[in-house]
């Protein structure tokens, strides 16, 4: 077993490689579409197929209520080696709006050292690193250093209930000593590193209804309320306009205070304001006064405005005074605040300010996932910022992400299994975005990172849960 | 020529014209739309058949950079007899949102009493109402009381300005003692009446731009600007939440002010404020303190937010912070307000009020049309009340009106030609809305009043103009 076989390996079947994850790409497995059922189940057996394919054993679709939970293993590198539960998630966001996006969303297409395609970097290409890391291990060696299960589910961009009631029926099958969740990245797209805290979630869709009916502006404007003005004026208020706060009641009443030490440990990170402000074309950053960027990105909650539509969209002009419009807010969320606490803040304060005239529906509530930070001690983060150094030659950080991946909460607070956020996305690729893209240098550098990651775990008794209970506990 | 000969006449008549009248309706007309070009062509093909048809001569479609204008007359009453113009147009609105029809808004369904079609009340109706009238009197005649002109254009929905150019351009074919305006309606669905007032319009639609792509709310939420964000503190600053009056600087500056004894006169309306409020099925009104709902739809102007839209409108959630918004705002303008004025006014508010890290881009300007206020003391005006006091048998009453009809002020500044606004149109018929219809009962009546208010110009000198100018300067 020896990194430079499978190197080797990796540089010969490169080709290979990348068409089949041209193929994983082409399927639209959009989670939150109900009209790409069939997609799902069709990336779903298309990974049934390669995971068998590959050597993987006990390959099954698990279902809890929603889309297939793809699960393999490979268990045969003894009991004494640890055993890593690897995530994933096949399911991608809506691939809209079409008309931004340089190349079809769903015909994976390389250029300029880039795959661009939904999904690409969000997730199927970091965890198809771990599947063709696997598969270079199994080639060159015929085995794994440690024992790895793989768990790839379908609605990581839809909800997480399904997973939790899954991973509780499915606690003996997926016991491990710790999980390494690819759905992660790097600092910056030049900065590798892995964080250990993620943003929790929660989404809510209203819609506010004045008359029965869309009113004529000449015949009624004046007299009549107007669901887009009573809209703004509503949506107005959810915010400070003095120090960008979001203004529901209690809204921080549970938020952590954020050590002194973290603070000022944050400030030595390699953050630059001006170039992050460049990349995405802005000429000027936003957000709550009084703390820095990656306060506000890690330990400030948000409240975004992600839709909100309602009267005449099309050319040219229609004078009418709409009767409906339609907001979707979503939330994100740090220690300690949990979803449904949020949501009912959110509701309540909608519900007392309903502009006069109006009435307010909620269409949708999502209570999307907690927020959590994982153990910055756990020594397979040690062996996995060692497989960063060494690939990449830079010296990794550890940070936090704004993101949310509700697995890892989940798994900590389900199985007590503690996770490593060992993916190769970076954050400037478009993920949830049009164009959407993922690199190839890091489908190279991360197959070869994960090698190395996983080499260094064998033989590793501290990685190992002492007697069923976690090792940060 | 009398009226019981024509009332038979009618009746006798009214399946065909019935008929014919759904034909009209068929013809999805809409201007806005540029898809719909063929069937603006063919609405005024069908009219210059329908015209010509009836008796009318000198039938032709007339174009002045525009949509064709339907033009044809009927000039032998004598000279010493009235010449009317009587106008309509046979342009409609956008049918959206289909989805709330209950029928198909281009095949007219005759239920309870109506006909349910886009146009029907807005202007097909009742400019249909006087040819009608015209074939009545040529029927059972042979002859019109007075000399008529019909011109029936097909931008009314869409701009001005080409009507403007076609009146300038054919002032001699057009000329006329006075004008009929039949894009008008009563006061209530239960109260005739005659409008002499109208309100101008302008419209402009913007969009709002941040970062350089869509973002995710997770990897940036609570540093960047959010587009919708940003657009809801833009149009949150319009209005004053204190008293509902609009914030752009300057608007109110060109308002005359309304004399008391106006206002006195208008305390008497026969006007039902709850009646009012519950046929729109609203629990209140709204709008600019310290006016009453007429004051306010009549002789106050109004900013209204007619579209608004930016981020994801599909099912379910997508945690994405917008790149891009865009509003459609359009403002109803009273006397001496000019539609060029107020959007300068509206553009350089909205230019001033960027919020931070956004562009601005102006993506279309409409000039609509300006207010205008006819005479309430012009005799043909007096001959049209007669005739709805003699058909209807209730006192009908002279009031203002909210929207905007272009083409009074264009006769009035262009041709110096008075108008009186006897339409049949009911404030209650959802024009510019889903489920527009037309009473037939204002059909039958209409056409009766139409005929009654013609055979009472007949040698009526005092509606004629002295000398080429209008009788009210």
């Amino acid at each position: 077993m020896n990194l430079e076989a499978i190197d080797s390996y990796l540089s010969r079947a490169r080709g290979r490689h990348l068409d089949s994850f041209a193929e994983l790409l082409s399927v639209p497995s959009v989670s939150a579409d109900p009209t790409h059922k069939q997609d799902i189940d069709a990336c779903a057996e298309w990974l049934h197929a390669h995971l068998s394919g590959i050597g993987l054993e006990n390959v099954t679709l698990l279902r809890s209520g929603g889309n297939p939970v793809v699960y393999a293993d490979w268990l045969h590198a003894g009991e004494d080696q640890p055993t890593v539960l690897v995530y994933g998630h096949y399911d991608v966001q809506p691939p809209e709006p079409l008309d931004l996006w340089q190349s079809p969303p769903f015909e994976p297409s390389f250029r300029d050292g880039r795959v661009y395609a939904r999904g690409a970097s969000d997730n199927k290409g970091s965890f198809y690193v771990y599947l063709k890391t696997f598969e270079a291990f199994m080639e060159t060696a015929g085995a794994m250093p440690v024992n790895v299960k793989f768990l790839i589910e379908g609605e990581e961009e839809l909800r997480a209930d399904h997973l939790a009631s899954l991973v509780t029926e499915e606690g003996e099958r997926l016991k491990a000593d710790f999980a390494v969740v690819t759905d992660a990245g790097f600092f910056t797209a030049d900065i590798p590193g892995i964080s250990t805290g993620l943003r929790g979630m929660a989404a809510i869709n209203f819609t506010l209804h004045a008359a029965r009916d869309d009113l004529h502006s000449g015949g009624f404007g004046g007299t009549v309320p107007n669901a887009l003005h009573a809209m703004v004026t509503l949506l107005n208020g959810l915010h400070s306009p003095e120090d960008g706060r979001v203004l529901v009641e209690g809204f921080y009443d549970s938020v952590r205070p954020l050590p002194d030490e973290v603070r000022k440990a944050w400030e030595e990170l390699p953050f630059d304001e001006e170039e992050f402000r460049d990349s995405l074309g802005l000429t000027q950053l936003f957000g709550e006064d009084g703390y820095s960027p990656v306060e506000r990105l890690w330990v400030r909650p948000t409240l975004e405005l992600c839709g909100v539509w309602g009267g005449y969209q099309g050319d040219g002009v229609k004078t009418v005074i709409p009767c409906e419009s339609h907001a979707k807010i979503s939330c994100r969320l740090v220690p300690d605040q949990s979803p449904e606490e949020v949501l009912a803040l959110v509701r309540r304060h909608l519900e007392k300010n309903i502009p006069p005239g109006c009435r307010l529906s909620v269409d949708f509530e999502l209570p999307g996932c907690y927020p959590v930070v994982t153990s910055d001690k756990h020594p397979a983060l040690d062996c996995a910022l060692d497989a960063l150094r060494e690939v990449y030659g830079v010296e990794p950080v550890v940070f936090r992400a704004g993101g949310s991946v509700p697995v890892v909460e989940i798994l900590q607070r389900i199985l007590g299994l503690d996770s490593v956020l060992l993916g190769f996305s970076c954050p400037d690729e478009n993920f949830h975005a049009p164009n959407e893209f993922f690199r190839l240098d890091n489908f190279d550098r991360g197959t070869r990172t994960a090698a190395h990651f996983l080499l260094g775990l064998r033989d590793r008794d501290d990685v190992k849960r002492i007697a069923g209970r976690p090792r940060s506990s």
